[in-house]
C-alpha cells in the first residue's frame, strides 16, 4: 500500500536535508559549548574546514549550490521543544540537569552564524567566524554535510538494485565486525562516528546494529539526536578545541605552558565522574602528564586520540603509578583511527590492567572501503578546526606530527614551549 | 510516517499467505494444463510430494497446523479479473491468445482440489488425487509453501538486524553472480526458480535484480505472477509429467515405447516457435533421439534437464546433424542444477555452436548456503510428482539413475522397453 502522504511530502522537499536538528551533533560539543558560553562568551574565533585528503576533489564532486542549500538549511534550524526537554531532563552519566537553565535559554534561541564558502581549485574553503559558543557548533554539521554530499554524488548514477547491494555489502561488512566484537569479554564501546559518517541514515543503522549485536557492551553514541531517538546514553567529554583556544589566548610563554591545565581546572569545577577525562595530547602527552598538577591524577581517566595508542596508555599507566594511583581503577578511552583489529589488540593487551573503553569513529560509520569502483566511497580525512581566537592563530601539535596544525613559526614556538622532542610520524588515515 | 492502514491490515491477517495467486506458478504448468484440459480431462492422477533430502526433518521444522492453513488458503484462491486479463491478452513468444476461451472459462472457475496430509516420522506425506488438469496445478504451490515455511521456521528466532544482515549477505551473494554473468556476451538466461525458492519476496527480488543487472540478457521468468507484476516475459514449455502420464496410460510395451512421441505430436498440433522444445530425458535421451520421428528434428530446440549437460548437448548436436539440421539454428536450454560456474562453462563451450539459453532455478532463488549456522537455510531436494494415472504407477528414468522414480519392477520394465544401458550416477543437489 502506498503511503500517499509520505510520497507527497517527499515531492515537496526543496532539498533533502542532511542535518535536520541542532542536536545532530556530538555530545561533547554541547558540553564544551556550555563551558564556553559561561566563561568565554565574547571570544571571537574562526573555524575552518580542511580536506587533508587532497586526492578527493570535493569541489568537483559536490555542487556548490547544493552545498549552500544544505548549509543554509542548517542555519534555519533551532532547538525543538522535544530536543530541549531531552537536554534539560535527561540523565547523563547518572547526573541530572547537566545543562543549566541559562545555557538552555540561550541555546533555544540560537541560530548558527553565517558561513563563508569559496571554491579554490578542486577544494572548498569553508570558514565560520564569530563568537566562540556559536561558531564551535558548526564543526560537526559542516563535516557531516560534506561527507554525505560526497556519498550522494558517488551514489547518484547507481541503479536501484546496485545500490541496494552496495548497502547490503556495507551491512555485511559492519555485521562481521560486530560478530568479532561479540567475542570480547567485558567490552565497552561507543559510537564516535558522527563527523565522518557516510550518511545520517547509515549512522543510525550502524548504531542500531551495534545495539542489537552487542547489547550492554555497546555503551552509547556521541550523537545526541540518535541517542535521543534510540534511547541510548549520549557519550563524550571534551576535545582539543578547548586547549587550542585557551593556548592561543595566552599572552606569555608561561601562560601558554599553563593553558592546557587551565582548561581542565575550569572543567574540574563544572564536572565530575565520567566527564573528568583527560585529553592529554594537544601539545604532547609526555610533557603534559609530567607537569600536570596532582589533582589531575585523581580524575577518572584519559582519552588517547593520537600517536601510538600503546605508548599513550603505557605513559598514562606509569604516570598514575608515580602519582600513587591504581591504574586498574582508571579508565582509558581509545578513540583514534580504530578498527576491529586494533580494538581486539588493545582489548587483549589492557584487560585487567586498566578499565578500557573504545570510541569507535569513522570505520564504524563510514567503512565503505572497497565497495565501489575506484574506492570512491572510501572515507577521507576531513577536519574542521579552530584556526584563530581573538585574531591569534591556534596551534595543535598532538602526538603525531602529521596531525599538527597552525602556522609554522607558531608550531615551532609551541614545540619549544612544550619541550617536544622527537615525535614519530604516523599516517593519518581518517 | 507510519502507514496506519497497512499496520492495521497486517494485524488482521489470520495467516501470512505464501501463495496468494493461482498464477504464482510456472508458466509451463498452465500451458500443459491447457493441453491436459483439452485431451485428458477425465484422467485421474495422484501427485505426491517427496523430500529427497531426508536430513531436513520437515515435520519437526514446520508446524502441521501452519502447513494446513497455507494449503487451505491455496484452496480458497481463484483467478482474479486482472490475472485472467493478463492470461487472455498477453503475448507469449509473439503469439497472442495462447489460452483458448474454453480453457480460460474453466480456469476462472477453478478451485484446487482437496489434499491429503499425514505426518510420517520427521517427514510429511502430502498427496493430491483427482482429475489431472486440477491436481497438476498443486505441484508448484505445494513445493513453494513447504520451502518457505521451512525458511520462516529457521528465521523465526532471529533478531531484526541479524535478519537484515542475513538478507544483505544473500543479496551480495546473488549480485556477485549477476556481476559474473554480466561478462558473458550474448547471454540468454531466465528465472526457473519458483518451486524451490527461499520465499516469494526473495524470488521477486532476485528477478528484479537480474532485470537491472543483466538487462536484455535476462529473458524472463517462469513465474506468471512475477512476470505479470514486473512486466516480463513468462517463460516455459513442458515437463516430464506429460510423458510420465502418457506412458502410464499405455496398454502395451509398444504403446509405452511410443508414448513420449505421442506427447510431442499432441504438442506439435498446438504450439509452434519457442514452445516446440524437446524434453528428451524422461526415459533416456540417447534412445529417445535415436528413435524420434523426423518431424521432431525440425523443432526449435531441446531442454537438457538431467545427466551430464555436455553429453546431452553433444548428443543433440550429433542428432541434428544426422537429420540434416544446422545445430547453429537450434536452441539448447540448460536447466538442471545450474550455478554460475556451470553457466560460464557451458556458455563458453557452446558459443557459436548452438543457440544457448539457461533456465536458472534453485541457486538463483534459494542460494542461502553458508549463511546461517548448521547451513539450516541451504536448499534441499523437494519434488512433487505424478505417482499414478488411472490407477497405474508412473515412472521417470531421466539421464541420471539417482533421479529415477516409480516402483522398482516398473523401473526395470521401462529400462527394458526403452533399451537403457549403463547410466552414470550423478549426485542430485537440488
Amino acid at each position: 500500500m502506498v503511503d500517499i502522504a509520505t510520497r507527497v511530502w517527499n515531492h515537496k522537499w526543496k532539498i533533502d536535508p542532511i542535518v535536520r536538528s541542532l542536536i545532530d551533533t556530538d555530545f561533547y560539543k554541547l558540553l564544551m559549548c556550555q563551558t564556553v558560553f559561561r566563561r568565554h562568551p565574547k571570544t571571537r574565533v574562526t573555524f575552518s574546514l580542511i580536506n587533508r585528503t587532497k586526492s578527493v576533489p570535493l569541489a568537483r564532486l559536490v555542487d556548490e549550490g547544493e552545498l549552500r542549500e544544505q548549509l543554509d538549511h542548517i542555519r534555519s534550524l533551532s532547538l525543538s521543544r522535544g530536543e530541549s526537554t531531552w537536554m534539560r531532563g535527561n540523565t547523563f552519566y547518572g547526573k541530572r540537569q547537566m545543562f543549566t537553565p541559562a545555557f538552555m535559554d540561550w541555546f533555544e534561541n540560537l541560530r548558527l552564524p553565517a558561513y563563508h564558502l569559496e571554491r579554490v581549485g578542486d577544494q572548498y574553503e569553508l570558514t565560520f567566524e564569530g563568537s566562540w559558543p556559536e561558531v564551535m557548533l558548526w564543526e560537526i554539521p559542516a563535516l557531516a554535510v560534506l561527507m554525505e554530499l560526497r556519498s550522494r554524488a558517488v551514489l547518484h548514477d547507481m541503479g536501484r538494485f546496485e545500490m541496494q547491494v552496495l548497502y547490503a555489502r556495507a551491512m555485511t561488512k559492519l555485521w562481521e565486525k560486530v560478530e568479532r566484537l561479540q567475542k570480547l569479554p567485558d567490552l565497552r564501546i561507543a559510537d564516535f562516528g558522527t563527523r565522518r559518517r557516510h550518511s545520517f541514515l547509515w549512522q543510525d543503522w550502524a548504531v542500531q546494529a551495534m545495539q542489537e549485536g552487542l547489547g550492554r557492551a555497546f555503551t552509547g553514541t556521541s550523537n545526541c539526536l540518535i541517542a535521543k531517538n534510540r534511547d541510548l546514553e549520549a557519550i563524550g567529554t571534551n576535545a582539543h578545541e578547548l586547549p587550542m583556544v585557551y593556548a592561543a589566548l595566552a599572552d606569555t610563554d608561561e601562560a601558554l605552558r599553563q593553558a592546557p591545565y587551565d582548561v581542565l581546572a575550569d572543567w574540574h569545577d563544572e564536572h565530575e565522574g565520567n566527564l573528568r577525562m583527560i585529553l592529554p595530547d594537544t601539545y604532547g602527552t609526555g610533557n603534559f602528564l609530567k607537569h600536570a598538577p596532582d589533582w589531575l591524577a585523581g580524575w577518572t581517566g584519559i582519552r588517547i586520540d593520537s600517536g601510538d595508542p600503546v605508548e599513550g596508555a603505557e605513559t598514562a599507566i606509569r604516570w598514575w603509578k608515580e602519582r600513587g594511583e591504581d591504574p586498574r581503577q582508571k579508565l582509558v578511552i581509545f578513540s583514534d583511527g580504530l578498527d576491529v583489529d586494533k580494538i581486539e589488540e588493545l582489548h587483549a593487551r589492557y584487560a585487567g590492567r586498566v578499565r578500557v573503553s573504545f570510541g569507535w569513529g569513522t570505520l564504524l560509520t563510514n567503512d565503505f572501503r572497497g565497495l565501489v569502483e575506484g574506492d570512491a566511497l572510501a572515507p577521507f580525512s576531513l577536519v574542521c578546526k579552530a584556526r584563530s581566537a581573538n585574531g591569534r592563530p591556534t596551534v595543535k601539535l598532538s602526538d603525531n606530527p602529521e596531525k599538527a596544525t597552525g602556522p609554522e613559526d607558531e608550531i615551532a614556538r609551541y614545540r619549544r614551549v612544550f619541550d617536544i622532542g622527537h615525535q614519530e610520524r604516523r599516517e593519518v588515515f581518517v
